[in-house]
């Protein structure tokens, strides 16, 4: 098999950037490890940046989103007793920020590509990639009973922080850097009506906690644990109650539901230096993890891809190499800054036990200071609703 | 001796409390300990907000400053080879800081107190205050070979970190904050013309630098240093050097000079909590600590003193307690936001040895998400101008 493009994974990220390229008449070839219906149920973070969703609706992949997402113009910081709304729109111009689940998002995606004949291969076995250094790079993995092998132009790694593509780089060429928080999130997807119309962060002397959404019927709310919790210490009715007390719920505010899913999700921060290594690109999670505090996982992926098409078209298009070798420079200036925010929103919301109190109290000045000033609040904003893309 | 409010401590904060009580016909002494060479040589942070120098034209003790100090509608932050200034003025509707020498603030209020025949004590030795609870409190001290007494309505305790007031609050009522920095400053006073019209504050590979000044012809210039720095390794031409690097001065921006005097400057938080215990009030450095990256330390003195000299005046007008029992709660919401941005600014700016990689590229980050967005220089010109007043 040969193809321009090998994409490794089947997630956000290379399902978006398969569908970028063939809109600019490049192909690919998409390898999955996992089936469809693992792909489509893998149930991740569902808030896109105003810049995201524009990403989307130029690829073509936005219909249903639009007909289904909620879009929410502002957030709730609950701290001290006290509930405070960050106007997202009024402070960015207008902006927006979208719910719309991930996994709603990649269902779109592969119904399309499916549907368009493009070749997607699912449960692809034992991906391997080779000659990364050469100007032939290849994929060699087992589908349908056969081992196969995919010549390419460039392979883009969008496999994830577990996946094979970034293991594939030689020892010593990256530089990673690593964040790992001394807490956790227990997440629940419940049947209930949301708490607010928008998102409610809490930091309360018990922990954080957030109530979000992923439809007008369903509820996602989140409380900070431990990393190792035991979830049989939850009963369905000491998470209520927990809920209610971090997120200062007033009477009826918060209304109990059958829960759907539990779940203990890990905080880490993670980034690789640099992005590629000769003919494979590396992007989203494959590069780089966010606590979901910030809310910014699947729009890194999305930036990411926009700047890879960038410089696959050029690179395609004869126009040389130049921006593929910025293409990693170019995504980890705003990866950085993408990073130091959701770092910033973590520490700011979270209690860290046995920590010195002069570095808590100098958390609650901040939250404070952030009630107050409009420019405080402008930089959350700003960076929620999402930075310029580049 | 009787008098209505006895002030210990001849620096800014006892100094501007005594005279704005004057000023509203409130009796005060002041006790200083050291001589009033002494007090007037002293040299410290000498950077006021805009609503400091509001404050002390107020007090009708500023006719000097405002015929001597520099007015600055910004300041410079380099870093990465980079230059960016922040528009203080355009920021933040106009306001400014004002260069004028801590130690000239207090010879024209010495002066001002002197003139006008009110008690200012200077050498009173052996200071000790009693009956802070009940509503007789009293000072004894030694001045002029004799063993004296002062009985008071209230005590105002203005003398600094290291003073008697603080000291004589009973131990378990005080909740202390502390944070001691990993590194210091190494500071010159320097004959050479200053290297901007506005300060520099760099921050390098090899550490924090920063560019200030006493007039235009005094130079004020710092540089990151280890806590226990050995002066006699600094050669004046290794200063010089060194900050020309860090600074990142072009050729000919830095003019060497005469160096008038070298210091090394340790950086604390600190903060005493509540600011009061019965009728002993603190106020400035007494309560709290900042480290000067800031510049601050004036700043907050003269922030208490507004909000103590609004509760006297209730008080002695008869209108009752209630403004003196809100003093500490007043005064600390303020002193935790300047903490915060003092905190801020030091973690920002400096190196830290040995620190992990993750944090040091955050910050690199936050420095470049600072040049590129103006709400977040807006959150540093606001912090720096000074936050509203009570």
């Amino acid at each position: 098999m040969r193809t321009q493009v090998g994409i490794i994974g089947a997630g956000p990220a290379g399902l978006l950037l398969a569908q970028m390229l063939h809109q600019r008449g490049i192909d690919s070839v998409v390898l999955e490890a996992r089936s469809r219906a693992h792909v489509e149920g893998r149930i991740r973070a569902g808030l896109l940046e105003q810049g995201s969703v524009e990403t989307l609706s130029e690829a073509g992949v936005a219909d249903r989103l639009h007909r289904e997402a909620l879009v929410h113009r502002g957030l709730h910081l609950r701290f001290g007793g006290r509930d405070h709304r960050i106007d997202l729109s009024g402070l960015t111009g207008g902006k927006v920020v979208t719910i719309y689940g991930q996994q709603e998002a990649v269902k779109d995606m592969i119904a399309i590509r499916l549907a368009a004949g493009l070749p997607l291969l699912f449960e692809a076995a034992g991906v391997a990639l080779h000659d990364l250094a050469t100007a032939r790079p290849r994929v060699t993995f087992r589908h349908d009973g056969r081992d196969q092998a995919l010549d390419c132009d460039v392979i883009a790694g969008c496999d994830g922080f577990h996946g094979v593509s970034r293991a594939s780089i030689p020892g010593g060429e990256l530089r990673l850097f690593d964040r790992v928080y001394p807490f956790a999130w227990l997440g629940i997807l419940a049947r209930a009506r949301p708490m607010a119309e928008e998102l409610i962060y809490a930091r309360h002397t018990r922990g954080f906690a957030l109530a979000t959404m992923r439809s007008t019927s369903i509820s996602r709310l989140y409380l900070q644990c431990a990393p190792g919790e035991d979830l049989a210490q939850w009963s369905d009715a000491r998470i209520w109650s927990e809920l209610r007390t971090r997120l200062g719920a007033r009477d009826g505010e918060l209304e109990d539901g059958p829960i759907l899913q539990k779940g203990v999700t890990a905080m880490h921060s993670f980034i690789a230096e640099p992005m590629r290594h000769g003919r494979l690109f590396l992007a989203g999670d494959a590069a780089h993890i966010v606590p979901p505090t910030g809310a910014k996982g699947m729009n890194l992926a999305i930036a990411d891809v926009r700047v890879l098409v960038r410089a696959l078209e050029a690179f395609f298009a004869g126009r040389g190499e130049a921006l593929m070798d910025s293409y990693s420079a170019t995504c980890l200036d705003r990866v950085w800054k993408v990073q130091r925010f959701s770092w910033w929103m973590t520490q700011l919301l979270h209690r860290y036990d046995g920590q010195d109190d002069f570095e808590e109290h100098i958390r609650i000045a901040e939250l404070d200071y952030l009630a107050g000033s409009v420019a405080a609040q402008t930089t959350l904003a700003e960076n929620y609703v999402g930075l310029p893309l580049g």
